[in-house]
């Protein structure tokens, strides 16, 4: 018999246990073994939960009882389930946690901290889809070319409401906070920080990259607005909010942003809350995972699989896939300044004579080219020009941006989006 | 360092030997260990192949080689390959095939024999996709509800042109057989034979169940026409030939035919020759594998990840995903009878009065409700009825079709489409 210990008996953990318990003939006949939880730690021991386990507030509990082999991290935050992680190591534990912060920042101490014991994390990136085990163990022939990830259920929901509805961003907002889809301090979400946690893990996977969320391109959905959307339906794209991973030569390229991607690529048919991630490696070619990205018992069936994982095979594959660094190929994080992308460009101007011949010059400074304008009339006797580019390199694009900022026939600071 | 031999070096077993050639750094650092090919069994020595591995017809050659560590079995076929492969596990070797066929029908012999050696089959449903891997370890937390896939490009090829071109069924077929996609010889494809292999080792990892193609439901795409498709787009469906596994009870169906998805159903989104594989499980809701599901490369890519699994953890995982029997709730086969459904039916009946009457009295004498119908004028004084019904049972729809097939004013041999 496995027992388990979870630190953290919220929402994830209460279906963790569940799940256990109703659906342990499928899970003990798999795993060959029961496996049970002993108990659970959480701060407030006067609250009823209805389960059937063994409840504490002292992480000490778990940690220093013999008899738990598996501790099941569940506590959220970055330090002190480091911490706590790292205690449970050191005890001889093996650990599974959900935690994609923890892993964003500390992947690398962990898995050499976990060198003896096995540390899964499957939970942590998009839910209940299987993308760790697929990108580790289903695609370890390959160099992985690129990663485009649909990695954050908020964002896409609200994107495929405005899409579809015309909702505004900020109505569309407010009606996920009711329905539970965002938090009331939404910035996690909406603002990419998520999805970045999600995308550098994933990022070790596929190329070994340790970079932190400090160094990468992050931004959010926050800014796009219905001239935005119309321009996309036109032009026959979906925005979305992805993380984009993509290797060219030594160097890969990671960042978060919201991006036009035409409508017939398969990630773009991802709507709702619903999570996809499209991986392209250099012998298999294109492979796409879909799922919910979040919810206790999707979640929880991540948590789950990598138990019964370590209860019948213990510690298989590395942590992060790697078991040595790759000979003579080290990739490295490319400057986010080098990335070149394609870039759509909505700028409210005053509608009025030598407008469009000013700007048109200052793309021309830039080294910008332009390959679609849609002018549409705004409020106050001002245009909104929706622009696309041909391929540009991200520090022209930032310099563009920031002289277009400063002209006096610009009325409000210029918006800009990617194109996948 | 792992030494592989590959017994049948044909297209797959080619793109073996160059993946483990071209990216050897990325494998041998995700495996820990150098990775190569030893030798290659072949019928004809004297063809010219281009690879720097030795080649041998003789198949001893490569299991009584005490250096190979791991047998590719590529050969194909059913009787001699399970011959060669149990050799091969006897001999100590850990064996990886992408024989579906051999698979659908000794796999749990091979599970058996295979207890103390790896036996690894990624390639054999999907290709590239790792299905295998997502639904044994990725959901192995989770009852499995359902699995619908379409596990067949040949034909999704063929569906997809035949509902975006408006072209004839034999005239794609045709065109598929020049472009490579279908063989002179296509049954195996379009007769849903290779889908119900495929389907048949994925409902052992679900489910446990024992099955062989022949207990089993499978029909063809062969019957479908224009008109069928007319129908389709109508109301709002896309035809695929599924594969389709799912449980009621202590019953599993499992079954192969072509279907009428809704079309804004992720897995009617698939065109062309990819394939997807949608599984409902219990906990975790639906996950979707999208990617290509034949092609030399991206079968071999399975085909190594296997061999880089069995090199960095040995034997993991059980063959089939169970270590045991499930406790008391012992799955079994649905009688293919008792299957429910709803169903399209095309009947092309003489024009004239009277016709409507006596078809729907032999509906409500076979317990079958219709919930649209469609007439369409055809050949010779005569229409197509394109009829669809509430859910009834396949007994009573095989009853009404043979029924019906003998009445004076029925031309032809009615046609059915199940729907989703």
């Amino acid at each position: 018999m496995i027992k388990v210990g979870i630190i953290g008996v919220g929402t994830v953990g209460t279906s963790v246990v569940q799940i256990l318990q109703e659906n342990a003939d499928v899970i003990a006949a798999r795993a060959g073994v029961d496996i049970v939880v002993k108990s659970g730690v959480v701060r407030d021991l006067t609250k009823e939960r209805g389960l059937a386990i063994t409840l504490t507030d002292s992480v000490d509990d778990v940690i220093n009882d013999d008899e738990i082999d598996i501790v099941v991290e569940l506590m959220g935050g970055v330090q002190e389930a480091f911490a706590v992680v790292k205690r449970a190591l050191k005890a001889g534990k093996s650990v599974v946690t959900a935690n994609k912060a923890l892993l964003a920042y500390h992947r690398y101490e962990l898995q050499e901290i976990a060198k003896e014991r096995a540390f899964e994390f499957e939970a942590s990136v998009a839910g209940g889809i299987p993308i760790i085990t697929a990108l580790r163990d289903g695609l370890s022939a390959n160099h992985i070319e690129s990663i485009v990830g649909i990695m954050n259920g908020t964002c896409n929901y609200m994107m495929t409401k405005m899409t579809n509805d015309g909702v505004a961003y900020d109505d569309i907002l407010k009606e996920s906070q009711e329905l539970g889809y965002a938090e009331a301090d939404p910035t996690f979400d909406v603002g990419g920080y998520d999805a970045a946690h999600k995308l550098l893990i994933l990022a070790s996977i596929a190329y070994g990259i340790d970079a932190k969320p400090e160094d990468i391109l992050i931004e959010g959905i926050e800014n796009i607005t219905q001239d935005d959307i119309a321009f996309a339906k036109e032009f026959g794209y979906a925005i979305k909010l992805l993380g984009i991973a993509k290797k060219e030569k030594n160097e890969v390229e990671l960042r978060v942003h919201a991006c036009l991607i035409q409508q017939d690529a398969m990630i773009a048919k991802i709507d709702g809350v619903m999570n996809g991630i499209s991986v392209v490696g250099d012998k298999v070619g294109e492979t796409l995972y879909y799922g919910p990205g979040a919810g206790g018992d999707a979640t929880a069936s991540a948590v789950v699989a990598n138990i019964i994982d370590i209860a019948r095979s213990g510690k298989s594959t590395p942590m992060l896939g790697f078991n040595r660094p790759m000979e003579g190929s080290q990739l490295r994080l490319k400057p986010t300044e080098k990335i070149k992308s394609k870039y759509y460009l909505r700028i409210n101007v005053s509608d009025r004579a030598g407008v469009l011949a000013g700007l048109t010059k200052i793309f021309e400074q830039n080294s910008i080219s332009i390959e679609t304008m849609l002018q549409r009339p705004a409020k106050n006797a001002s245009a909104n020009l929706l622009i696309s580019t041909h391929t540009a390199l991200e520090r022209d694009i930032q310099n563009l941006m920031s002289t277009i900022e400063k002209l006096d026939f610009v009325n409000e600071k210029p918006a800009m989006i990617r194109i996948l």
